[in-house]
């Protein structure tokens, strides 16, 4: 028997996502680039479906979607003085350009608050210039120390939204709102469950009011923020002197928003679903629904078999594998290893009997059917398919989130597990967002991880800190 | 009379064309970072529609997307000798990241064939490997020192293929289906006429054996590069190694080609068709295809002419500018100056009759229509008008197209009209791909845009520089 060319999760998470990863067609790293990866052939497939989800939800929620330039004059950053102190040590600079040393160097933008602030401060003048809703797809870089593909790489692919408000409850509006869009794409598109809160003050975006996001559990247990929404206040409106007259007719500063989600989805994807056989997509964002795998072994089924393939192919929207000096169970292999939801087994007694062999690729379940039936139940199973993986995915999160009322039990939860093999915890503990909170979760290689907006436990209780009275438990977990 | 905020394009084309840029919401400059533009929504939606376009058909042909890092290590540039000394003057460098001194400098990619390269050189290692068709849509960065915008910009937007093949072959048969795509885009989906043809070896892209280019007219004569398909031979092939075993067992390096447009091609697109009354978009590139411009006077009459507009345009998929506290005539100059192909007018006595007065952008004509016919002749009259914008374009290719039979005459042409207005030429002459040629016609600030692939003039004739016998005339023009 051929040693699989995935390690298994239970050996060691790291490993297997890595070869996920990289058997699934969908990135491998570039080393001589530092912290890099070249998103390959399968991984872009499911960005461009992912963009595709978000970006209609943006259009239809009224933004629009504009580009502006990728280096940043360097004393923009100095503009907003929390903002500089957040993206400082991440930020990569040009200092030389056509042949010359520049006198004021760019740096790549890590994020674009900044120029859009400055371009904002030029096309705003009155309340009826506002909203302004803008939407950005561009690369971003941030210098990381410790990189892993997809998750957090150098160089990443993004969007962020930029927003202008006349007044704060509409910016805290469309922070929710984006927020809700999220959601609505990890949930009913990605097929993953998230909860929704808010970010402690220590965890929040550099420059932000308050910091909004949506948390998805990993399949061993860890946390992955996949989303933020932020609410910035005026701090970047007086930054950059976006004033407006009010309808009062008086100057006044904008509200601002910005939200954004990243490729770093894709690598949330992949922990939520994949097992010790490659990656599995959910049937809405696999680039191929199905495939159909002929099988043939002497002269003269060939022809007949690959023509009828086509025939079924083509009434139910999949690809033939018809790849020459490829072994039927190399193709399954293939198909399987790159997360396809349906391949479909076809060989000459199929084709005498009217049939075809469908295997799923979430449950590994085969089941015959007639071949006249598959054009409709396709879709069916699909769809299926889709809730179940959710519906896995939500089991995963309750059975693996758990009460804890001391901090000595916090600590007894995080560190009993080997978390990295899959046995990770979200732990809902009455916490205060103070600071002295957050570095004393640190202590356990945990954070903070967001105040959900709704309280799914049991209430206000005594911070396990502090000894402050909370609104609500928080999730505390070990983070991507 | 207000005065116009679209220069007259007889009086000085150069700031027309910035006025219908700026008053379409196209784009803007970014002048706080050299070179640069900010892409405006409206400019943005005609280039996601270009994207559809041409990645529909990318696909179609066989390739896949992937992303490669924006950072390419500068040592990769001076593998290819003609790459580095074409490219070096142009690079923007990043020296500091994360802090620190770099060791290797990193270049912002002015294009990717080297870091493809070294990823080819990983992928590819038997001709079972071949080909490898890849496409990836990125932003560049050239440091250009005269800009303007979407023409030439600092930092652009394009799409760039690359691909690997076994044989020379099969190398130029994917140079020239590429070239045959952007020349089907052009004209079909752009309205813009291209000649198709051969770059002279000055002319090539920086590392090529051959470039292949179309060429379009822009209303003052002037010709713009509107895209270029690059036969690279074994160049790149020898500079990474990328090596692979052939069908006969032997070590050989690949062959490669590589092709791109950019947002230069908005810029084509609005030098092609718009007017002195502001942007004119194809109707296949329009973002917005028709908006009913509802007018009403009297108490009473609003709610019913809103409410039968809204009717009206779900009916036909248009929309509706109910914008409050802006006069119709405001609003009909605003779309017309974003290029929008159909206004529809819409009153109180189009309410009583049942009709609209629909108003085309291409030839500004004017025609009242029953209500119940506009579904059905909309789409019909848009396709008219895609035609009729193609179709003036081609004339104007026809008429200002003019052969040449020496280099005074050629001269003559190039230097008699006030081209800048509208004069421009293409100058058909007997012209040698020999570097002495390309510097003679440079004297009139002018290039030998392409040799054409197929001949429409009068068959072989004498260089008018050398003197030597070549095959058929040579395209001059001044240059965008």
């Amino acid at each position: 028997m051929v040693k699989s060319p995935i390690t298994a999760r239970s050996q060691d998470f790291a490993t297997w996502y890595q070869d996920v990863v990289l058997q699934g067609d969908m990135a491998e790293p570039a080393e001589i680039v530092k912290g890099c990866m070249v998103i390959k052939a399968n991984g872009y497939a499911v960005w461009e479906l992912l963009q595709r989800e978000l970006d209609g939800r943006f259009k239809a929620t009224g933004h629009q979607n504009m580009y502006f330039p990728l280096l940043i004059p360097q004393s923009f950053l100095h503009k907003e003085a929390e903002h500089v102190e957040g993206f400082s040590p991440e930020l990569a600079v040009v200092t030389l350009a056509g042949g010359k040393q520049l006198d004021e160097p760019y740096v790549i933008r890590p994020t674009s608050e900044t120029i859009i602030g400055h371009f904002f401060a030029k096309w705003i003048k009155s309340w009826r210039d506002l909203p302004v809703l803008v939407n950005q797809w561009a690369n971003i870089i941030r210098w990381e120390l410790r990189t892993r593909m997809f998750l957090r790489t150098t160089e990443f692919l993004w969007q962020e939204g930029h927003t202008a408000h006349a007044n704060h409850d509409e910016a805290v509006k469309e922070v929710r709102r984006m927020l809700d869009v999220y959601a609505e794409v990890a949930e009913d598109v990605m097929a993953v469950p998230v909860i929704k809160g808010v970010k402690t003050q220590s965890e929040k975006f550099a420059g932000a009011l308050q910091s909004y996001c949506i948390e998805a559990m990993m399949q061993n247990g860890f946390a992955l923020q996949a989303g933020t929404s932020h609410d910035l206040g005026q701090n970047f409106g007086k930054a950059f002197d976006v004033q407006f007259q009010n309808k009062e007719g008086q100057l006044d500063y904008v509200w601002q928003t910005s939200w954004g989600v990243s490729t770093r989805l894709i690598g949330g994807l992949i922990m939520s679903h994949s097992d010790d056989r490659g990656l599995v997509l959910p049937p809405k964002l696999a680039p191929t629904k199905a495939v159909i795998v002929p099988i043939y072994g002497k002269d003269g089924e060939k022809d007949r078999v690959l023509e009828a393939a086509h025939r079924i192919a083509k009434e139910v929207g999949a690809k033939v594998d018809d790849r020459e000096g490829q072994t039927p169970g190399a193709k399954f292999f293939h198909w399987e290893r790159r997360g396809v939801p349906v391949v479909l087994e076809f060989g000459p007694r199929d084709l005498a009997s009217g049939s075809i062999v469908l295997k799923r690729r979430d449950t590994g379940g085969k089941q015959p059917m007639p071949q006249a039936e598959l054009a409709e139940k396709l879709p069916t199973l699909l769809g299926e398919m889709q809730k179940n993986m959710f519906d896995a995915a939500k089991q995963r999160l309750r059975t693996n989130t758990v009460l804890a009322n001391s901090i000595g039990e916090v600590e007894s939860i995080l560190n009993d597990v080997t978390a990295e093999k899959g046995g990770g915890k979200f732990v809902m503990a009455h916490v205060k967002d103070d600071p002295r909170c957050d570095l004393r979760v640190k202590e356990f290689k945990a954070t903070i991880r967001c105040i959900p907006l709704v309280d799914e436990c049991d209430g206000p209780g005594k911070c396990i800190v502090t000894g402050e009275q909370v609104d609500r438990r928080a999730v505390i977990a070990k983070p991507y």
